[in-house]
Order: C-alpha cells, then structure tokens, then sequence
C-alpha cells in the first residue's frame, strides 16, 4: 500500500490532547498530519516556573518535530488553521505565508483553550495571561523588570507599587504563581539589591469564588490558603477586578468595599475559553458551542452527524470534564483508539470515561496539595508526589533530567537561572497585539 | 568610616574587564559601582551555543546582582552612560529612564567591543552579529526558523536557500560558528524533516584574510581548515562580501571572480570594533583613539593626563593586545590593583603586562584547536582542554553543572535543548533599530 492509499487522519493542535492522539496512531495502518502554530509541545503546568525563571522556555517545550522523529508515518505542518471544510474534509491553513489545503479521512481537532479576560479584553494591556511560552518569556521580563526599576526608582510610593504583584484567579496556575513570586522574592532574589527589600514585596492574590483551588476540595483549599498565608501571600477571596491601568488594579471586596491596589505587574490566570478552533467547527459542521466556547460531543468525541470529526481536551465539551491535562491526553487518545477500531471494521462508538488521575498545585518549595483518587494529601507529601507525577510526565527524556537537576537548585538552594533580561522588557511588549 | 567617605570607584561595563576589576576589589577599602546596559554578564565565547539551542541564555547570562551579592559595599547601576565629565569627576547615565549622576574617585572604563560592519552598516539588516544575547536569541529564531520555512517551501531553489548559511568571520567564533551549523544540520535535527534534508544543508564559510583563526598560528589553522572541511563546510578565504540583501550575499574570491550565494541566513562574525565609550572619553578626556575606536592607554592601562581613570579589555589600546577575554580579565585586575596599591600610599604606576594562556577553538563535537603557550593542540586533546577551560571559568558555580550536562546531551547524544520559536521570529526581527 502506497503512503497515500493510507487512511489520513489530520491533528489539529500539538498540546497534551494531540500529542496523545499522535502517540496512540504510531502503529497505526494510516498516515498523520500534525498541525500546530508552534514549533514546540508545551508543558503548561510549568509555565509559571519559565515564568519566574526557574526553568529555560526550551525544557517545558520541546520541539515537536523532534518528539515525534521516529513516527515514520507523521508529518507536522507549522501553519494555522483558517477554515475546515467539513463537506470536502478538508482543513485549510495558512503554512507560513502559503495557503494550503490539507484534505482528512478523520479529523481530531485539539485546538485547546485561550486566555480569557471575560468580557474585559482591556486588561489584555497590563496583565499578562498564562497560556503560552510568549506569555511567560513576557511575564519574566516584567517580573525581574520590575525589581530592576524599583531600584531605580527614587519615590517610595511608586517602589511599592513596583514591588507588589497582583495575580488574578485562585485556580492551581494562580496559586503556584504566587507561591512562586513570594519565593523569588524571599529567597531567590536575597542581597541583591541595595535600595529595595525584595522581602518586603507585596504578592496579592485575588480570587473572585470563595475558596482557593476550590477543584480540590474543602480540606486542600484550607491548606493552601494557610500554606499562602503564612509565606505572606494576601488573600482576597470573593473579590473582583473591576478595573485596571498600567499603574494598579482596582477590586472589589467581598464585603462590597473597593480598593485600589498600586502594582506595576499583574498577571492574568483567573480564566480562559476554548480556542476559536471551535467556532469554525461550529460554522462548518453545525456543531454546538457552549458559553465557554466548547463543542459539544456525543460520549464517543466526535461532533454530531460527523463521526469523521473528533474534538478532544480543552476545546470538548462533555459530562463537565474539566480542562486539565489529564482529559485532554485520555480523550485523545480515545479518538486515536476508536480510529484504530474502526479500521478494523469495529464501528462500535465507545463512550469516553474519565479515569481522574488526580489534580497537584506546589505552594512553595517543599509544600503542595494533591488530590489523588479518595486521598488528599497536602504538606511535604504532596510535593513529593507533585515531584514524581512531574519528572515522569515531562515530555521528553532528556529534559527530565535537567528540569530535575533546576529543580534541586532551586528549591534546595535559592538560584534562578533565567533572569536575563533580552528584548524590549524596559519598553513593555504590546500584548494587545495577540489574538484573543 | 562611613560609607560615603570612602573612596569611590566606578566602573563602567560588566564583560570580563569589568568583572574582574569588581571582584579584585573585594576587599579594599572602597566602595564601588558598577553600571551596565544590561543586568547580566555575558560568557561571550558561549554566545554561538546559544544561537544553536544548546544552552539556554541563562546558562551564560547570570545576573549581575547575583553574581556579586555579597559584595556589600558594591551597587548594580543598570544604565546607559552618555557623557563623562572628567573635570567634575562624574559620569552621565541614563539609569531606565531617569538620568543619574555618579561621581567617581576612581574610574574604570570597561565598555568592550560591539559588532563592526566595516562601513557597511547596511549588513547590520541581514546579517545578525555575535556580541550581545539579543544577537544570539535573533539568530536562534532565524536558523531553525529556517529549517521550518525550507519544510514549507514548495519551490527546491528556494528552499536551498534557506537551508544555506553563510557565516562571515574566519576567527574563532565564525568557525565554531560554522562547525555547529553543520553538526546542528547532520544530527541535531536527524529525522526531524520529512520534505528537506538537514543533511544536504550548506554552510559556507567565508574569510578576508588567507588563514582561518590566523592568531594561532599556522598549524593550528591547517588542522581547522582541514576539519571543517571535513565535515562539509565550504571554505573561501581571501574572499569579500561585497553586497548583501535578504535572499543572499555577494562574494569577491580570492581570484577576482564574483560569486553569489542564495541564503536566507548570515551571521556576521567578522569583526568587531570598541564601545562608543572611547569616543565619548576621547571629547572629555582628550583621550586619543586608534582606527578601531580603541582608547591608546598608558602602560598601567591609565589614560594620559587622567591617572585616576583606566581602560581596560577591549576598549583598551596597548601594545597590539588581542581584544580576547584573557586581556580583559588581567588588565582589568590590574586597574584595581593599581588602586589598591595607591590607597596604600604607593603611587607607583605598574605596567601592565599580559599573560598569554592561550586560545581555544572547537570544531565539531570531539575536535577542537587549542594554543597554549608553547603547545598547538588539535583533534580530541584539543577539545577535552577546550572542556575543562570553559567549565573551569564559567561564571557562576551553578550555570557549570548545567552547562555540563546539556554538553554531555549534545555531544555525546544529538539534543539541542533549546529549539522553542517565539516571539515574532517569523517576521523577522528588525536590528536596523539596534545602535552601532
């Protein structure tokens, strides 16, 4: 069978969801086109440590091309989808300046989620969201930026506002966000600077629910807020960003109060919606979206009236799974394995089922929560854990071992490796220039 | 003695001269600051490892405040110096926005070299240069970007030229430079392409002078020649670049004929010239400068008429010393010294002598050319030195086990860590807007 008889099936999307389904197709008798907008597999639930420096941009991402040299079968185009034409079964994309046209027999579209600033899409100005490595290159800058002018800076008052961190939403990203900023500043950034304290930085965390990593659980968002607490990380729980300018936030209490918090870097992980992938499935193929801007699918993936189309991961929207890493790898590799299936003349639509391997957020160096199956583990036990679910899941063999080897440095000692300061971070980058 | 009593030393620039200078004067009884552009010391012979993704920038950038911590009565100033006043013994800085003014008792002048077009700042568009992190991480987005375009590209004639590089500069960095390309392109990215062949990529290497890394001496360029050549990269000495635009460049060789080469990559290694920092002491000091911009010094490295201000490294004209890290590291020890020596009462002016411990080249993964003192090696022997060397003085107890480690990945293995495509890299980033 020449390479071209192959049954074709095209991936959209290189994240957790997509990569699984390429890895479950590998002996698959079919060919593979894998489509991303980036060259690299990002490991998102590290990006906060690019972010403060703690890990390079190039061990949470590795090349996809690279990961995937050995799928003999599998070609990955760099391109961005522009239209899928659910009639032809043809996906169109711009690859680089050229248009093209890529035509499927199945289709597994795993397109993710975006940042989301609901409704408030001029915040996107000056907080930062925390979805992609130009988001966290971009916060770095604006991190160590800003301990930088702070010394700089001869006015007290603008100091303080230079060394106070606001970071929007309580989830697991916003939590390890502001460990890790309370971290940097507590140890890491210790007797370097001469006119400011770095261990008088504000960290503020702002949490519109009432509990933190409320996912977890009653008992894990007790902990970590204490855990929060007593590093000095304030809390405000129920509370809301009304507004918010270059120089500050301004937020609205629980109790109904508002007040104005002066901060030069905010960062955004309070929410995000399904990538825009899903509106172009729901134009061409009649697919429903949800609020969030999820497609909706029968129990198999796939989107009603097209068993040919999957949608897997974040962009899914099924049972109130939620958009963890976990769904996205399990959901597709389902899609992956029903194709097999299929192929082998089994046109039986398994439902999809959810086996929840547990949900883990660090709190500092040697403390985090974790809840796995019926246990619920906070403390140095839960960071353990954390440890062990992370150096085996980090894609990549040889970027296990350094991710380690930072790890050791950084928690045990007090470095942070990447703190160069490269670009335009003294002007600020114009991130009102991304797509939303 | 308070601390605003004590003598004051400034120094201006935090290369290898700078540096070296601070920490020599670590415990004489002065206070000194130390101002930068940037807030990191760059381990400029690594630079090319960056720009192939096996070191993160971190890895040979660490921050200057981290560096010197504990160097209580010294202060990081990140600043832009724009005028010396050597009559009122102060200097000028632009400190992110906010101008400063910094009187000194002592000066020291260690503002290195910055890439030289030789009159054709107009290559400055096409051709990235090799002195700054900014250079390296420009240049690591366009070389795999490259790769990533040539894979899109339906027309063969162009996608040959993106998969040809053009490296400027036969001295040691265009021909480690050149080496990397290759090994980058025969094993890093083995598999990665399913439409081009890494393997068929070009590296051309092209030199002004009749020798490659002339300064070693004759052998040592005879073995380096036969290396690279070895290992497929196109050599042509005696060779001009005459004109340069985005698709390739021009080539005058040795016999006169003109040549182009498509290429949708240069790099720039041919030449540097010093800091505008001698010019601006060449107006207030009435310093003379040399053709290279150097400022010609006394023999204790002091300038004529202004024994309390010293120019050291690559800014530093005396007696024919090469612009190499080893210069700037003894002469600017020796400023301090000379310092040091004159608060003790002893006004003797100490002539700077230089001790040559040698240079290092590598050529590909195992080979590498090494002179020290009396000794040429080449091969293997020449590459374990050039190891021991670069882990020896790597700045910063922990980059070096880093650094140990991903050489081990990818010399002994194919991983180039560091591949990630961000920022707007295929755009192009515009360096027409760098300074000179």
């Amino acid at each position: 069978m020449s390479d071209d008889d192959r049954h074709h099936v095209v991936i959209i999307g290189c994240g957790f969801g997509g990569l699984f389904a390429a890895k479950a197709l590998k002996r698959a008798p079919v060919r593979v086109t894998l489509i991303d907008r980036t060259n690299h597999h990002l490991f998102q639930p590290l990006l906060y440590q690019v972010a403060t420096g703690i890990l390079s941009e190039g061990q949470i991402a590795p090349a996809i091309r690279d990961i995937l040299r050995n799928y003999r079968s599998l070609r990955v185009v760099l391109a961005e989808v522009e239209h899928i034409d659910t009639e032809a079964q043809q996906v169109h994309a711009n690859e680089l300046g050229h248009p093209v046209t890529i035509a499927y027999d199945s289709l597994i579209v795993a397109g993710g989620a975006v940042t989301s600033y609901f409704g408030h899409d001029e915040f996107r100005r000056d907080a930062a969201g925390m979805k992609s490595l130009d988001d966290a290159l971009s916060l770095r800058g604006e991190i160590f930026g800003a301990f930088e002018r702070a010394e700089a800076e001869d006015d007290e008052e603008r100091r303080r506002a230079l060394t106070t961190f606001v970071v929007i939403g309580g989830g697991p990203t916003g939590v390890e966000m502001a460990g890790q900023l309370k971290e940097l500043s507590r140890r890491a950034l210790r007797r370097n600077y001469r006119r400011i304290d770095p261990h008088a930085t504000r960290v503020v965390l702002v949490e519109g629910g009432d509990k933190l990593v409320a996912s977890m659980g009653d008992r894990l968002s007790r902990i970590t807020a204490r855990d929060l607490s007593r590093m000095g990380v304030e809390i405000h729980l129920g509370a809301t960003v009304t507004s918010m300018d270059a120089d500050g936030v301004d937020v609205t209490l629980a109790n109904g109060s508002t007040e104005r918090i002066d901060s030069a870097t905010k960062v955004w992980a309070a929410g995000t919606r399904a990538s825009p992938l899903g509106a172009l499935l729901a134009e061409s193929a009649g697919a429903t979206i949800d609020k969030s801007g999820r497609v909706e699918v029968a129990p198999d993936c796939t989107v009603p009236g097209h068993p040919e189309i999957f949608v897997v991961g974040d962009l899914m929207a099924l049972n109130n799974l939620p958009g963890v890493a976990e769904v996205a790898m399990q959901s597709g590799a389902h899609s992956a394995l029903t194709i097999r299936r299929r192929l082998r003349g089994n046109e039986e639509a398994k439902p999809f089922t959810y086996h929840d391997l547990g949900t883990l957020a660090v709190i500092s160096r040697f403390r985090a929560v974790a809840k796995v199956g019926p246990l619920r583990i906070g403390g140095f036990g839960g960071w353990l854990l954390w440890l062990v679910v992370h150096v085996t899941f980090l894609t990549g063999f040889k970027n296990r071992f350094g991710a380690l080897a930072r790890w050791t440095v950084s928690f045990v000692g007090r470095g942070r490796y990447e703190r160069a300061l490269v670009g335009p971070w003294d002007t600020g980058q114009d991130r009102s220039a991304d797509s939303a």
